[in-house]
């Protein structure tokens, strides 16, 4: 099994060097989150993360959760690791004041929820879907609901879950069957089959918050007619602690490809006492609340599941010793050269490295912009902030995912059959990260979201508010002595996407088929120009590091080199995307359902 | 769990309208093999593929195979199949008559290997590895040892296995430990650890033979100093029958991503009783004649897996209903349309089809060559298969199995939330793929294989011996009145592998490490416009059928759309290759070892 270490010298690049998160934190008044609360932050974190997490990632995915006639035990040592959290306090650290929480800003929550995910991707689930859950309650509940649940899952002790999905509908939540009849007390009589449920059941907390999407009885059809509502496992008694059972089941667990220790349940509510959260017929709107945490929280765990395969995959390179260098041998003194000296091996490594750092630079600007988005005081920052967030969301969850899912593969592969044997940990890292390009709205949904709902659907103004930066990035660098051609290269790809858009938005016009035709091709050509600005920026600095003589100029000369990489080796895959966009829908489009099948 | 169909219509329309295997076979005097002959051996095949094999597929991945004390126990069901398969005589389909084989040409056998290896590919490893011991020792072996092993082996009733691999070595077997110490009577006393080795030790046949890879003591060091030996499990007595258990045994099997029910073993030789096959210290071409017969084989794996993906993935699509189309309702008498209308996800299925039948394009007319070489009366004609012969297997291992991942993984996709779950079976596919790229020599070996040794090691003949083919089609069909478009550019970078074999080649006569540097990506590169000569093929033969107007349009024109959709949306892809191949090694090597931990 790959030994985590959390990343901290890359993550301060960013944080320090990069996007200046202290000055910003400075701006927007978020004066807790001073240096030393950072670095403490990241230090414990960084600690719980390795010592007691991380060992705990193996042995869960061969024991898997258990599953006893409606009750899940989760692997062994996950209760006392979640004990150990909600004590340290971790499941607050971004969370509000007003409910216990530090109110450090999102940022800071993120890195430390790449941590946890890093370390162990089931376990990180159990709070990564109660962190959804209190932001759905907390947007949209009212100040009794509020107070009611959002001081104990704010502590930890009590969790939460979206139960969205039905067996017959993931996408297509319009077409739900989960019935909400209201009871004379104001609360709803909820019944229906909720399947996927991540952490629908379980035994590390005290009390299951569930947030479920039903229809009532008069709701017009569709998703302008679906609900959500609040249906605890226990519900509360008269002090507000957990009282009676409320008529909510576990019934089964998923047996699944990856992150099996991550309880993965189907939830039968029985006429279950609900109660309605937001208003009534618009839950999609309460939803997208979690739906949005979710889905830069799944990015992540392209990014988490990346890192350590890379940390795996670097370490034996150093030490498996296989054939001798093309060049002739580098370690005559050993049987053969380790095989970190052959180029292809460097291929994979460079490119997981490129993937990972890329991805993390562009999650850490997303998180910004939450941090934006929370705390200015500037409307027009705020929407500015809210603009570039809902443009690049869509793009953190796809495009991270599945290059997270290339780079676990390279890593596999890096270890040659041992990959494939379980006990190197290698292949585990594939299979849990195989369920992010499909959860949260599939890849394919996203890429939807981002081209017709807030490229087109914007009239290009939400590309605009991106591609202007990219633009700005360019003119300022133009005649960069080490980096122009980088720049030019970008500046191009740049120009391309606002004439990509306008012809696909043309097209689009005439036939909405071409939207879908266009969309994860789309998707793919804006993940890999986004990283291009994201590694442009990041080597800006580098270069300008080691030109001031800076300390540790390995790890500048590293980040340049993986630049370079990046924009000669992998930022020309954009070409074949957007050759395939160009293609248009008639080649996909042409043949009947039958002729498929023929 | 898909349910897998053979596709004999695809397979017959490459054999009797692409390939012409009767006119092929008839020209090399395979008289057996009438078209009576091999309708029968399709049809009787996919019988028991389909009624016998495909059944045992998940419930073999659920059970995996049993260790106890040495002794290894295939999943409920394997045994019986095996039995059913060895009664029906078909081991021997493609095997020498001397030894009681069928005789049919090897591209039957291969066809034969492709319904088992879809059926069940834990399975298929046991015969698949004894195929490749029964070729080494028809090869090398004398006639006293054909005689005492094919008949049997040739029959199934004993079968074989390739240990060549040790902890500390698959690669580079130069550097294995195993020794070889002569005994008095000729034989010799084997002794060391195999690791990962495929069938080693099961409960389906009498006997195993083992073919070992081992040094005599005075070696002399590197692959030049290895010896292949036959080591049965049991030595043979006076009557040629497995008699005394000789010193050889399974330590433990392997815990694995997929695969689960082919047994992996960790094989011990503690003086063992073997016996030299072909010469001392030649091993390595023993060796390869297995190798380049598993190869083949194992890019089989990648269409196989991907053919049944593809049939559980287009029965999906066809039912699942969610969403309505971007263009209004298909099926509006129900509450969604069938996803198959959605762009999005008949491009995952194009993708898949495209590649699939492309793979069996290529595997189809690689095994044609096989039949040239082993039975063509011309000297010139066996050179010129062998020649194209070197040149594809690379290609058809490592472009078929990457490939092959894709089209698993795209069908995953297709299933949504479900394709995450064991029960469906798609999640099996991918697992089962995934160790497909890795072994066998690992895809960035192939590359290697293909690029240094094939392709530069012969100064660009083997290159000219395929790209002068597809210049040919090209030239013949380039005012082509609906293909014109789709030629002129197979043609264009058909032109551009040549030059970009020739500039690698010169920066490689400066800088060894830049053909690792391009091995990969000039791999895929040429895997693609292999395929689009494929397509190119196909399409010409489907569109002249239309015109004659043959039955079955829709069959043709699937074929049509399917040949526009690989030109349209994936052979642009070669393009991001060769724009890596061109970008050279400096990115790759810039960095110490140290670096990359950084």
């Amino acid at each position: 099994m790959p030994e985590y270490k959390a990343p901290l010298r890359d993550m301060r690049f960013l944080i320090d060097e990069v996007f200046d998160f202290a000055g910003r934190y400075q701006a927007l008044g978020a004066t807790d989150a001073s240096p030393d609360m950072v670095s403490a932050i990241l230090e414990e974190g960084a600690k719980f993360c390795e010592q007691v997490l991380a060992p705990l990632n193996r042995s869960g995915d061969e024991e898997g959760c258990h599953f006893d006639n409606g009750v899940v035990t989760t692997p062994k040592g996950f209760k006392e690791a979640f004990a150990q959290y909600v004590e340290g306090g971790w499941n607050g650290v971004s969370s509000d004041p007003a409910y216990g929480g530090q109110g450090l800003p999102h940022s800071l929550g993120l890195l430390v929820s790449e941590m946890i995910g890093a370390a162990n991707c089931s376990w990180a689930m159990y709070p990564g879907l109660t962190k959804g859950a209190m932001a759905a309650i907390h947007a949209h509940g009212s100040a009794e609901q509020k107070q009611a649940y959002l001081p104990r899952m704010t502590a930890g002790t009590w969790t939460g879950t979206m139960c969205l999905t039905e067996p017959h509908c993931g996408t297509d939540l319009g077409i739900i069957k989960t019935r909400a009849v209201p009871n004379a007390d104001g609360s709803y009589a909820i019944s229906g089959t909720k399947i996927f449920i991540s952490a629908g059941e379980h035994d590390l907390s005290g009390n299951i918050i569930h947030l479920v999407l039903a229809k009532l009885p008069d709701a017009p059809a569709g998703t302008k007619g679906i609900s959500l509502f609040i249906v605890p496992k226990f519900l509360l008694d008269a002090s507000g602690e957990a009282g009676a059972r409320n008529a909510v089941a576990c019934g089964s667990i998923e047996h699944k490809m990856g992150i099996k220790a991550s309880a993965t349940c189907v939830m039968n509510f029985d006429g279950a006492t609900g109660y309605l959260i937001g208003e009534a017929n618009k839950g999609l709107a309460c939803m997208f609340t979690m739906m949005n945490h979710a889905r830069l929280g799944t990015g992540m765990q392209g990014l988490c599941l990346g890192e350590v395969s890379y940390q795996g995959a670097v370490k034996y390179a150093q030490e498996r010793l296989q054939m001798r260098a093309l060049t002739g041998p580098k370690a005559p003194d050993k049987p053969a050269d380790p095989i970190i000296v052959h180029p292809d091996v460097r291929r994979m490594l460079l490119t997981m490295r490129a993937f990972n750092e890329g991805n993390r630079a562009l999650a850490y600007f997303t998180a910004q912009l939450l941090d934006i988005e929370h705390l200015s005081d500037s409307a027009e920052e705020r929407e500015r902030a809210a603009n570039l967030l809902a443009f690049l969301t869509p793009i953190c969850k796809a495009f991270m995912t599945d290059t997270g899912l290339e780079v676990t593969n390279h890593g596999m592969q890096v270890f040659g059959g041992h990959g494939f044997i379980r006990e190197w940990g290698m292949e585990q890292l594939v299979r849990d990260c195989r369920i992010a390009p499909i959860y949260e709205g599939t890849n394919g949904i996203q890429a939807l979201d981002l081209l017709g709902r807030k490229v087109l659907g914007s009239q290009g103004k939400l590309l605009l508010g991106f591609t202007k930066l990219v633009h700005q990035l360019c003119q300022a660098n133009a005649e960069h002595p080490q980096l122009k051609a980088q720049v030019a290269q970008l500046a191009a790809l740049n120009k391309q996407w606002g004439e990509l858009t306008q012809k696909v938005g043309m097209a689009a016009m005439k036939n909405p088929d071409e939207v879908g035709a266009a969309a994860v091709d789309y998707l793919m050509f804006s993940g890999y120009v986004t990283l291009g600005y994201f590694w442009l920026r990041m080597a800006l600095v580098a270069g300008q590091k080691l030109e001031e003589g800076a300390a540790e100029a390995g790890f500048y000369q590293a980040k340049l080199a993986t630049a370079d990489f990046y924009f000669a080796r992998l930022l020309p895959r954009a070409a074949a995307h957007l050759a395939a966009v160009e293609a248009g829908g008639e080649t996909l489009m042409r043949l009947s359902a039958e002729q498929f099948a023929l």
